[in-house]
């Protein structure tokens, strides 16, 4: 039998086994399939589809936002690993280590990226030189490498797709504001184009990228209530500068360290979208990253003008710029409704020798089954309207799902009590210290995901220790 | 002082030392800079956005023939690897390993993929079982890496960019057509999107690819005469089929190995664009590649109206779907118009209060410096025909300097002093032995670069050994 094929016939109940139907949906809905290259996953075409997608949504918002892509080597030399401390500390034991080039050993070891902010310093150390020559607003496409222990489809795996935006600045504030207007451009891009609600805020100092001065996150709830960490802004400040000597000369002639920036969301997006939306039957996709945006199933195929009237609609759809796919495979209608229900498609669109009679198609949306009558006539203008008001269903939805499980609390023994007995996050007060942090995911497995933007901490006290509070911090279990 | 930044001044000429023109084309028109990572290259925003529109291109072109994206593993396990003989002993020599995760050394080793067939087939294995799941007509966009010692920007790096489509078929005739098939993709791709002429036909044995059974391949010829192998597609046969065990119930229920080909296209090309087009301003690019198609260089900017004309044609110019840059920089008209020659943009537009008093502007072509008076209210129709009249003369200009520079020779006297005086290719026929083409090499370094389609070979002999001829080929010193 081969690794895929066992998980094609039926899939998990949701509410059975949550890890299980994650993993089913992956296989069945073939967004990916096992590899025999350990740790690492095929992304199979619909899969690559929807990242492709990811992709072309991401890269516009960064194009409109001044950023130029680029392409950084795919090897780190040792050495140049190890110039930022912070950040060589964080990276060196989970990276794979290049050792050989065909039958010689290599003098300096390689590692494969895991992230490539020094890549990026040996750049701009080469190609900064003055004023003029900041900002520096840069982006690659690619993947990276990390040795997990245990991994799973899209969530952790050794290597994973994603973008990493490395930016240069002439001062602290610049960097500063970049890396706040990034987060707002990935806010924006889950809830607009992924239909996904997110929290934001500051990582705490344990929680924060290695080598950074600060951390910005979005962090989304899935259907069991866990956390998804579902991209990250850093603001680098001048570390790196310093470490790898990126200096500038300002309008007033003075030599000054630039002030630096890095950001990234990765193909786990795409895990995201099916532990947020999928259900029982399978995927559901937000319209802007399916694939098939509308698939169209004659129904009696056979009968005189089905398949030309279903040709007509495919035509009209595909003109008005919507992703349409017309099944006219010999496969049962039945069967045909199930798999494209597996797979996310946002509108199934069905047609038979009544609806010609009566002039019209059926319109069902994928989230809530909802039917609708069109006129053949008016596809192209009815079906962008169903498409928006299901992405806003989508996003409602999950708002109300992630909103519904925010629980407030002031006490360590409702916190404790809290986490065991309810799926979601807790928002509490918290002192800052890293030992009450520490003692938390010791205790409960959970972990501070983020310090919230203006919270009120007014009188408040930490609900682990007591002592005066300085944050309002968001708690939950993560992928 | 900076790794790029000694070349920034100015540029060798071209017949003065060809190589070095070369490289100083690639750094000061900023296509990429050298990397502490040695034997790779940083593709900068310039080369990359060349690189993303070739992409863009093919990947047109890969889909309306019916492909699909997929992504595969970076790593290639070393026995995985070693399933196909051939295949192995051919990239073996030339790969990285990765011999530890973190501290934890690895018990079989990987090597960075050199080229992916064996991932495909490992998958392909796991996911072809009937005649229905045929053909497979994958792609993927990616890096590689192979060994090599000496390298030259784009033309030969340890990590590279190309596309490798690996396709799964259930007869031999249909992989053939499908070879064939890619190959014309190739070759008007060439044509159309880098007005770049090809030859085209088959490898010799001695330099297919490795587990081929048959090797087609484009080849086309630099300025200085020498030939650049473009593009690649193999018909595999079914080797990696049994190696691997790709086997599918047919229709008359008997089970059968698959038949597959490869084929790649790789970022050489933008070597190839360099040394083909280019000249002693810089980089000459054809529309399609052309990341800026017109910059548009006011004229006294400071002068009334001036600014404001200029950004009205910037306008009219994007919304006919044409790239366009407005310099409004501080700098003088004259530093504008040459490092805009140097990057190759096939059009200038000029534009001051002269021509705005006569209701114009005047067109630059990069190619043959004509100038063209073009009425302000016009230029979103006739920059196109411009652009394309450029094309069509980068492409004949390139196939005369082809053509004027293949000789036909029959005897091994002519062919060593023509291969010693004059650059180009030699045609001439070869009795199909290894022996001879080695001779070749070895006394005159060039190779058999293809077999030509439909070589006329009627009576001839071999110019190397004097007996019978079995094919007319073309030879030539490679990059």
């Amino acid at each position: 039998m081969s690794k895929t094929e066992k998980f094609v016939e039926s899939i998990t109940r949701r509410d059975d086994d949550f890890a299980r139907w994650y993993t089913d949906i992956c296989l069945s809905a073939e967004l990916c399939s096992y590899s025999s290259v350990r740790g690492c996953i095929v992304l199979r075409p619909y899969g690559y589809a929807i990242w492709e997608l990811i992709t072309a949504e991401l890269d516009r918002r960064f194009k409109e936002t001044g950023h130029q892509n680029v392409m950084m080597p795919l090897f780190i030399p040792e050495g140049m690993l190890q110039k930022e401390k912070d950040h060589v500390e964080g990276f060196a034991p989970e990276v794979a280590w290049v050792t050989y080039g065909g039958k010689e050993p290599l003098t300096e070891r390689l590692c494969v990226r895991p992230t490539s902010e020094v890549l990026f310093c040996d750049h701009y150390a080469d190609i900064i030189q003055s004023w003029r020559d900041l900002p520096k607003l840069y982006n690659q496409w690619v993947s990276v490498v990390r040795w997990e222990k245990t991994t799973r489809p899209f969530l952790r795996t050794r290597e994973f797709f994603w973008q990493e935006g490395h930016t240069a600045h002439a001062t602290a504030e610049e960097a500063v504001e970049e890396t706040l207007k990034m987060l707002d451009v990935y806010e924006e891009f889950y809830r607009d184009a992924l239909a996904i609600p997110v929290l934001r805020g500051v990582k705490s100092e344990s929680e924060k990228f290695a080598g950074a001065v600060r951390t910005y996150t979005i962090e989304s709830m899935m259907h069991d209530g866990k956390a998804l960490q579902s991209g990250t802004t850093h603001y680098l400040g001048d570390g790196f500068a310093k470490a790898f000597g990126i200096q500038y000369t300002d309008k007033d002639n003075q030599l000054r360290y630039v002030h630096q920036t890095s950001w990234g969301i990765s193909s786990r997006s795409i895990g995201g979208l099916i532990m947020v939306h999928g259900d029982d039957e399978g995927l559901v996709l937000p319209p802007a990253v399916a694939p098939v945006q509308v698939v169209i199933i004659p129904v009696a195929p056979h009968r005189e003008g089905v398949l030309e009237e279903a040709g007509k609609l495919k035509c009209a759809l595909k003109e008005a710029g919507i992703r349409v796919l017309l099944d006219d495979s010999d496969r049962m209608p039945g069967w045909k409704f199930s798999e494209h229900e597996m797979k996310g498609v946002p509108i199934r669109l069905e047609i038979g020798p009544r609806d010609i009679a009566e002039g019209q198609c059926v319109a069902v949306s994928r989230d809530n089954r909802e039917k609708v009558c069109i006129p053949l006539g008016r596809v192209a203008e009815e079906i962008p309207v169903l498409l928006e008001a299901l992405r806003r269903r989508m996003l409602e939805r999950a708002e109300k799902s992630m909103r519904e499980r925010i629980y407030d609390v002031d006490s360590w023994d409702m916190f404790v009590r809290t986490m065991e007995e309810k799926p979601g996050f807790v928002r509490a007060c918290w002192c800052g210290s890293p030992d009450c942090e520490a003692k938390v995911k010791e205790v409960t497995a959970a972990t501070s995901r983020c310090i919230e933007e203006g919270g009120d901490t007014e009188g408040r006290v930490c609900f682990v220790c007591g002592k005066p509070a300085k944050h309002s911090v968001y708690w939950g279990k993560a992928y």
